[in-house]
């Protein structure tokens, strides 16, 4: 289990007994602002993924019952992602699907929390759970967490401005 | 691990591995019509959960990107379940998510998928993947069984029709 527990540090964890995987930060912003920052698209296309990834929406319908697709650009290479939204409570909660277009009948059920902290910061957990633990292994091992942590650091930018 | 497999039973197994139920069963008539009372919900109302409920749907828009929303009703007692459709593949594959509301933050993501047997007939799996064992086991003890199998009589009846 990886764990490091410095603020503004991803801590990215694989439960050892769900197939699941479980990621905690901190940002200088308070709850709102970063729900926003997850469920306006022209804000997630700016943050999301590596910084050497281009982002397209091809549709981000984040409320209840809505669903979204998103393509990654590097060069010639197209990664496709899409999924469905079961719960969206604002500024606190979203719950949904989601799948890599290039593993399609792989399905992650993800969920997000956030929740204030002093200060007006605000402790985001992130949860991915997938029906095998091959599955969920072979997902830390594709470089998602260089990934995460990326995205990250540009979301504390977008946050700063 | 329950294991009966005799055409017709339906069988329920809990993973030994993962917090993930398995439901399977044979029914005597094709893909196409199995599929067909999963997603018309007119058909799902006659047959979803045991006899001594009544089924309204608020919503069932059961395609890919969909949502849905149904009520059980005994006597005074509601019981509302909801959720969205991730995929749906006509005739082979239905992964949606499902909650009970009484119970808002469980979610159990599913999976059907229907295949063709000789003679007609059509052979359905269907899982249940959830976060925790104590959660798939409550799920288990909750008498979720009977209605299963109760609502799968009920959908050989209709499929008889």
């Amino acid at each position: 289990m990886t764990h490091v527990s410095t603020a503004h540090e991803t801590e990215i964890v694989a439960d050892p007994k769900v197939p699941l995987v479980r990621i905690s930060r901190e940002f200088d912003a308070p709850p709102e602002k970063v729900f926003r920052a997850h469920v306006d698209p022209a804000l997630v296309v700016q943050w999301l993924g590596p910084r050497d990834l281009r982002m397209e929406v091809d549709h981000y319908d984040c409320r209840t019952g809505g669903s979204y697709r998103y393509t990654h650009h590097r060069g010639d290479d197209v990664f496709g992602f899409r999924g469905c939204f079961h719960e969206v409570r604002p500024d606190e909660v979203i719950v949904q699907t989601f799948t890599f277009e290039g593993f399609p009948d792989g399905v992650a059920l993800e969920r997000l929390e956030l929740t204030a902290l002093d200060g007006g910061r605000t402790r985001l957990v992130a949860t991915s759970l997938v029906d095998s633990f091959e599955g969920r292994d072979a997902f830390l091992a594709s470089g998602m967490e260089g990934g995460v942590r990326e995205g990250y650091q540009r979301l504390d930018e977008l946050l700063a401005r």
